[in-house]
């Protein structure tokens, strides 16, 4: 009984490339007591998978030899704690293997709802980012104009969907003319801005003529700089990512106005990371399901077939490459209850 | 009947000098209907009047030709509003001249409770910066640690004893041993740090053990990025001033770790201007003025002697060569009514 892994070979110095990980094939686990073995079904792709690379952030860093860390829902395949039974879906951090065994207060149960890889979108840790950075920390009012970077990638496109849904202008940056057109079109947002061929500081000042309110960074560095001397005074910038700075082990400097234009235009950065916001969740999620049976919400993933496609999808996501939440199909769905 | 005015010749390009101002006598100006004519005792001098210069911040940009602008303290010459008398203290901006009509609106009664130079330290617009900065901004809980940049300078030293009076442990950073001195004696700081002698980053460490909470920001720039590497999980960086950022055309790339360190520490970094807070006023005035009477706040004011040393007091005062307050006394003080 196999378990296929894909271990980090060594941690890299500059970019992420394919040669830093390798697969490995290892026994599968046996529960001990307190513990569930669990199938992986779906793993996320996330640019911070890349920022556990550079060592402890708000969790433990990833180190050479180990299994690659990552978010994932899987089936339970057995069970030595009587809260979770074979065949049931969990959420949990199975890694980039197809088995693994966890101590069963590290599962969440998924209460299903819609399309599993919906769970790992708009209603996962995605969607629940994007909820609450807006929500909780940007605090947007109707009629203020919402800025958002990585406009058209997991967190980012749920933000500015939020962002319309709550009754702002709302404005993308991303880095191609189909994603953009994606923003403008299914998505709803009044306007997008490629930065690979748009000159953004301009950009920024004709698409948000009233200037900036909020803006939902998931990128820090450049776009960061430009969008701080567009923002208004009160305006506030939520830190949800630097994936600009991620693949890499030199992070620039930061950006130009922290801290004077802090200061002068009265900004609040602020950072945040989902779990803060957990005690909220169930509702949260209530109302994430309901804006996407109510088709006000566009869910969109990019689903990579395949473990050992890991690597490759990583490192495309951390280039762009994805429309939308990158997913990896680790395994086949159970037959839904 | 004349009136000595310093104007600005030209703007800096880089640190400011001498030659940028130059004295010119000018005839002492009449009010009109609706103004008051003022005699200029006390003009404070801050470091926000060299960033004034480098363009429009939170109030228009100061211009070559025009009189220097700053804060002042002045006495009612001669009213046509009713709400005002000759021989009364008001705060006012008259800038760096000895006369000035205001509309009265622009004009705020001083009630006095001390000596006059306390009513432009601590119970002045630097008392309340302190004072609203941290208690509003920074909003520091019992035990918690509170790092202050500037600390020996006219905010710091009050924003400083502020959080030991709340209970805080409270470390400062200033320019030299004369200054670490005093605030670790006179002001009851538990710990300061010589930013020219010490590694600012290690003594951080060393003197703030269990990280830092609150961080009341008056310099930006290498002492910013430090102490936002050791900032708490949850902490504040409260940006009230970027004295290293101002004496220049070329303000220096902000500082490592923005986004990332906020994003993963989950920070707060927020800007303020003082008149945020002026529908507070009166309630911070008293709560200082008691504090002043306890002897719980100590204030200390470093007075320049006549207009025509206001040039090179702001030059010196960019170089931090004032402890505590300083003010030019330009006139005499009236009678104590």
């Amino acid at each position: 009984m196999s378990n296929r892994q894909i271990v980090v070979r060594e941690l890299p110095q500059g970019p992420l490339q394919e040669h830093h990980f390798e697969l490995r094939q290892a026994a599968r686990p046996q529960p001990e007591p307190g513990q569930v073995l669990t199938r992986t079904v779906l793993l996320s792709l996330d640019p911070a998978n890349r920022a556990w690379m550079q060592g402890a952030t708000y969790r433990a860093p990833v180190l050479p030899g180990e299994v690659m860390s990552g978010f994932t829902l899987a089936e339970v395949v057995e069970s030595t704690d009587p809260r979770f039974e074979a065949g049931q879906i969990v959420e949990c951090e199975n890694g980039w293997q197809e088995f693994a065994c966890q101590p069963a207060d590290a599962l969440t149960p998924v209460r299903r709802r819609t399309a599993l890889p919906h769970h790992m979108s708009v209603l996962g840790l995605t969607g629940l980012t994007a909820y609450f950075g807006l929500l909780e920390v940007g605090r947007p009012r109707p009629g203020e104009t919402v800025l958002v970077s990585a406009a058209a990638g997991a967190t980012g496109s749920v933000a500015g969907q939020i962002a319309r849904i709550a009754g702002c202008r709302v404005v993308g940056i991303a880095g191609s003319d189909e994603k953009c057109a994606w923003l403008t079109g299914e998505l709803g947002f009044h306007a997008a801005i490629n930065y690979k061929t748009d000159k953004v500081s301009r950009a920024i000042k004709e698409h948000c003529p009233a200037g900036v309110d909020v803006f939902f960074d998931n990128t820090g560095g450049e776009i960061l700089e430009a969008s701080l001397f567009r923002m208004n005074q009160g305006g506030r910038v939520v830190c949800c990512g630097a994936v600009s700075q991620y693949d890499t082990n030199n992070p620039a400097p930061g950006p130009r106005g922290v801290p004077g234009l802090i200061i002068t235009k009265r900004l609040r950065m602020e950072g945040f990371i989902v779990m803060d916001f957990f005690h909220q969740r169930e509702a949260a999620e209530a109302q994430l399901a309901g804006w996407l049976e109510a088709d006000q919400l566009v869910a969109r993933e990019d689903i990579l077939d395949g473990l050992e496609c890991a690597p490759q999808g990583l490192i495309g996501l951390l280039a762009g490459h994805n429309i939308g939440k990158r997913l990896v199909r680790v395994g086949p769905e159970p037959a839904k209850a």
